[in-house]
């Protein structure tokens, strides 16, 4: 026979279905301070008895819990909360719930007073359900319980005297939430809630090589040049200035221009090549200028709103500091050599991984750490993180959750373009945000599918896509073929489907040419080489994205996931989409094809929008300023791209 | 900072959204014997390497863990095996993951070979390799792994030899498998499967009072003669014959005919107001014979293939022993009476709840699973339980895994006629079978809601709905106006929408009287008193109940959960569907309007039915016999109820 033990075992009441959880608590929720956090779930025991909860919450660093009242929802059988995360960093909550005796007991007598039943032993059970709830009332509330209990159980005092105290509104308040904390059932554990500061979840990033910033071809410019440009980043509204690694470049097999084997002499190398007698991880590039000079550059962004972002990219070149001084961090090959990055058959000489899995790991994960916590103490939140699946997942849960308990603001993007499991389980690790695959998603079925994943299902809760439009990796055969018009619609959709967007420099100026036919790379990518660019040349979108860049901070519709929803369209080039919050509410059409007009019909969302079906209304398009009537739910849209890529409409209230 | 032990704390790999369970484990999911167990899980790691996998399960008796192999599907990006449950009873599985070190190693080697790169230190590497698994490697492969080993490492050797090993189909296998055990990542826990014989799934049922299948009015039948109906049930086609209580009635408080507070002398009262000075719930009332007489009755059942099941009502009369011997198994009022049952201001004095969680609670939770075992002990295996929901949720888990531990074989159909969450959380605590609110659902939407949520959600892993077309309970409107054809369609929809369900006696005999007007309640219901009927009554409607019973046996299709679809109609007075299994493929057209002949067009779904849009198909009504050749998607269907009331086609090969 099995054990029976029942009151260990045996909670009276089932929790099930806890909302907002993530793998049923074993991950946390992300979310924004000033977010309310709705709280739903299932709870029911046996026997017709009343049930009470409460959601119990804190934030990690508060003294004590809170508290707040479930509710039952009848139609959708739920228990719901809800309280304000009104401060960055990790919460936490669970779900108390217990059989509500005095209000079941409040609940019969009143039924069968209504019926003309005799209550004279009701009355009598209530007085024992007072006495035994007082030891578990607040201090202030036991006196006037105790006063109750002897009146109802007072049985030469008048019925009428005895009911009217047992149908009080103050006898109700004084037994409210009063319960034995021994049949409270708890749920199975406390659910994680981590909450970031606004930008996140809303901000439009930029993506810009230091040395490339300068005038002079061929030679590298330095921090102090490249800050020359921070007042025309923030005037064109982006939030996060984000540069790939800034750190010394080792020699040791440097590429060349165009990802040439051997470099020629001067040949700057590629960025993600870390580390030199210069120093590693923590060392700013000679040619860059010093730390103070970094500072000065993060300062300056500071003073315009903007936010500097740094790579974080764990592998050493050959010339690394951290080869010499740990070699055991690496893997050593049978002929002693260390072994070099490569997908056979390619090769990356320039480029050792680290063995997160070596005897010293404690050491090696540590002292990874520390470089994050380095920048951090150097004025640095942000981080873009290369290739995160390639590194221990465990690495990632444990160094972020360790950083983010000091630094709550710390914001991690995650580059791991992998398959879509191992993708949103490493969002799941801690990561603020995540790259997506929106770069090669550019047909109507393919925007549809991926951003219904963001926004329609359980990623809401843990995946934020940061949607670029290129990187220096990634220049799409759209981009390569489309023309300026492609740059455009690709601008207008990444800015208006997600509240995290970003470009790559040179995307503002339409650099289109591959390296070679059917690549994505850039030809002479500033990767293995200085550029020097106007950035203000003739057929700039930058009018574009200033645009949208300041749409997107007048409309909160804009600002938040899991609020857009897709519309049909009579034409598969039409996409159409709308996003609503707050009263705002928005509808962008886009032609996703760069060469022809197109044209069709639009189905508008009249109910979600808050539009009647029979009277006219206004849209603005905030992309121009123009405003037209439109009535029912089908319009004609026509959208020539060599003129304009797309609407982005307001209902006008 | 936290606390930083890779070793135990950070497995190498994630096992995740692991299918098939229900609340991540938590509770067993259920299926039949013989069924194929299909196992699917999301497994990532970091890196590029390679991962393998394998599923270990056990049925709980079973001396050892058996074991079947993971292999990957881009598509879904998922993990896959499958295994066969070819006993009944509980059985465990869970999945193990590690990277595949040899099966990288191989990849990397062809990839370099291909490349014409050198790969004298890859050789080298796959000779440490297989040093490290030796270990690992079932003994028999030790020997010629050692041999393998040397031979790699042999650099006097021609590199053409040792190459030709490592891309040997004879290493692979030889590794095939290996790992270090401390190199495994295992799923969180072990998930539960609990297995079933057949009918616990499959199984067409019949509701009588033994008492109520005499001939003379008014006078009790006994088992004797309550046997005598048993060989035309077998006739019909029923598997399961369910009597309500069949223990000694109580005298005090009696109820009446149809529902009288005062009893006339001679009513035989409430089976389910059980216990007199004859006994409780482990004693035959002596009007229905004795323990012998019901063996005997149990007995003739299994020779004709039926089975028995007995009611599980834990309550009690008045008149009960426990009432005496355990007065605190019950709950006590202030002037020392025993509370009886109410749903203020409903009284019902004929019958005291069990308190279960009085002090005594053990002995008591103990001598109500005796009740079940003494059953047991006397040839009943399948007990319908009444009210589960006014019962401790814990004690049904615990009681249920108990008694099925010992006897895997038991069914327990569980009757929570309760709010959603709460029927579905009963069924997870072990129920085989569970009531629905079928008997409520008689409108084209609200069959498809129902049936969809059966057939279609994750209920199909736990929840096995048993569809009753009537109770002594509910006597649907539905049926009180409709007349016979509205039984015939109601039959017709519980035979073929689900393979459970249930006929309560009075039903094939069109009985629609009410109590009054707006009751559910049978006029006269044998609840209350002995009834006598002709069951082959003119206007019976047997020859449905056969042929359907019948058509079910023959056709898998109408035998499992999960395989039904609906398909549209433009008539919302006709319901279709489609039950498709083993190529046993059936289309369903029933007209849910009693009073009025419906036509209108249905559409086939050509593809899941195998169907080719051009040709013609031909299809045989299985209730008539006769053929029709239909063709394309839409076809056309007239049903006049006082003729047919619906088809039910089979796909002609």
């Amino acid at each position: 026979m099995s054990r029976l033990r029942i009151d260990q075992d045996h909670p009276k009441l089932v929790i099930e279905h806890v909302y907002p959880t993530v793998d049923r608590g074993r991950h946390p929720v992300k979310r924004m301070v000033g977010d309310v956090c709705h709280v739903g779930a299932d709870i029911y025991g046996a026997g017709h008895d009343l049930l009470a909860g409460c959601v119990r919450y804190r934030n990690d660093a508060a003294r004590s819990w809170r508290s707040v009242p479930l509710r039952y929802d009848y139609d959708s059988d739920r228990w719901h909360g809800e309280f304000v995360l009104d401060r960055i960093g990790r919460w936490r909550f669970r779900i108390e719930s217990w059989i509500d005796e005095f209000g079941t007991w409040s609940d019969w007598l009143r039924k069968k007073l209504d019926a003309g039943q005799d209550i004279s032993l009701e009355l009598l059970e209530g007085a024992e359900l007072i006495r035994r709830g007082m030891p578990h009332a607040p201090a202030t509330a036991r006196k006037g319980l105790a006063s109750a209990a002897a009146l109802l159980a007072d049985t030469q005092a008048t019925l009428r005297s005895r009911t009217k105290l047992a149908l009080s509104q103050e006898l109700e308040r004084l037994m409210g939430g009063v319960v034995d904390p021994r049949d409270i059932t708890q749920s199975d554990r406390e659910y994680p809630v981590v909450v970031d500061r606004e930008r996140a979840r809303f901000a439009a990033w930029y993506e810009m090589f230091p040395r490339s910033q300068g005038t002079e071809p061929g030679k590298p410019s330095t921090f102090a040049q490249a800050e020359r440009r921070l007042p025309r980043l923030a005037e064109l509204g982006f939030d996060v200035i984000y540069l790939p690694p800034i750190h010394p470049i080792g020699h040791t097999h440097r590429k060349g221009s165009n990802n040439a084997l051997v470099a020629r002499p001067g040949d700057p190398g590629s960025p993600w090549a870390i580390g030199s007698e210069a120093g590693g991880h923590t060392a700013i590039a000679p040619e860059l200028g010093t730390l103070t000079d970094f500072e000065h550059f993060v300062r300056t962004a500071e003073s315009l709103g903007l936010e500097v972002a740094l790579d974080y990219a764990l592998q050493c070149s050959p010339d690394h500091p951290w080869v010499a001084e740990h070699p055991d961090w690496f893997m050593i090959r049978p002929d002693g050599s260390i072994r070099y990055a490569e997908n056979p058959p390619k090769k990356y000489e320039d480029i050792y991984p680290l063995d997160f899995w070596c005897k010293d790991r404690e050491n090696l994960w540590r002292a990874s750490k520390e470089i994050i916590e380095f920048w951090v103490d150097h004025g640095v939140k942000t981080f873009r993180v290369d290739n995160p699946h390639t590194k221990p997942l465990a690495f990632w849960e444990w160094m972020i959750s360790d950083v983010k308990n000091r630094h709550p603001d710390v914001v991690f993007l995650a580059e791991a373009f992998t398959r879509p499991k191992r993708m949103w389980g490493i969002a799941k690790l801690g990561f603020t945000q995540s790259y997506t695959h929106f770069t090669w998603k550019n047909s109507s079925h393919e925007l549809r599918e991926l951003m219904t994943q963001l926004h329609k299902t359980e990623l809401v809760e843990y995946f934020r896509g940061n949607l670029f439009v290129n990187t220096p990796d990634i220049l799409h055969e759209y981009l390569q073929r489309g023309g300026r018009p492609a740059f455009r619609v690709r601008l207008l959709l990444a800015a208006t489907l997600s509240p995290l967007y970003g470009v790559y420099s040179g995307f503002e100026l339409c650099e289109n040419e591959p390296r070679e036919q059917g690549s994505e790379e850039y030809m002479n990518s500033e990767k293995y080489e200085v550029r020097v660019r106007n950035w203000e040349a003739p057929g700039n979108i930058n009018d574009d994205i200033q645009r949208l860049n300041h749409i997107r901070r007048d409309n909160p519709a804009l600002q938040s996931q899991g609020n857009l929803e897709f519309s049909d369209t009579d034409n598969e080039q039409l996409l159409c989409y709308s996003r609503t919050r707050w009263g705002n509410d928005l509808l962008i059409v886009a032609n996703l094809d760069p060469h022809h007009a197109q044209a069709g019909s639009v189905r508008i969302p009249l109910g979600r929008l808050g539009l009647n079906d029979n009277e006219p209304y206004h849209v603005e398009d905030l992309l121009t300023g123009e405003r037209y009537t439109w009535r029912g739910e089908a319009n004609y849209v026509h959208l020539d791209p060599q003129h304009r890529v797309g609407h982005v409409l307001r209902i006008v209230r």
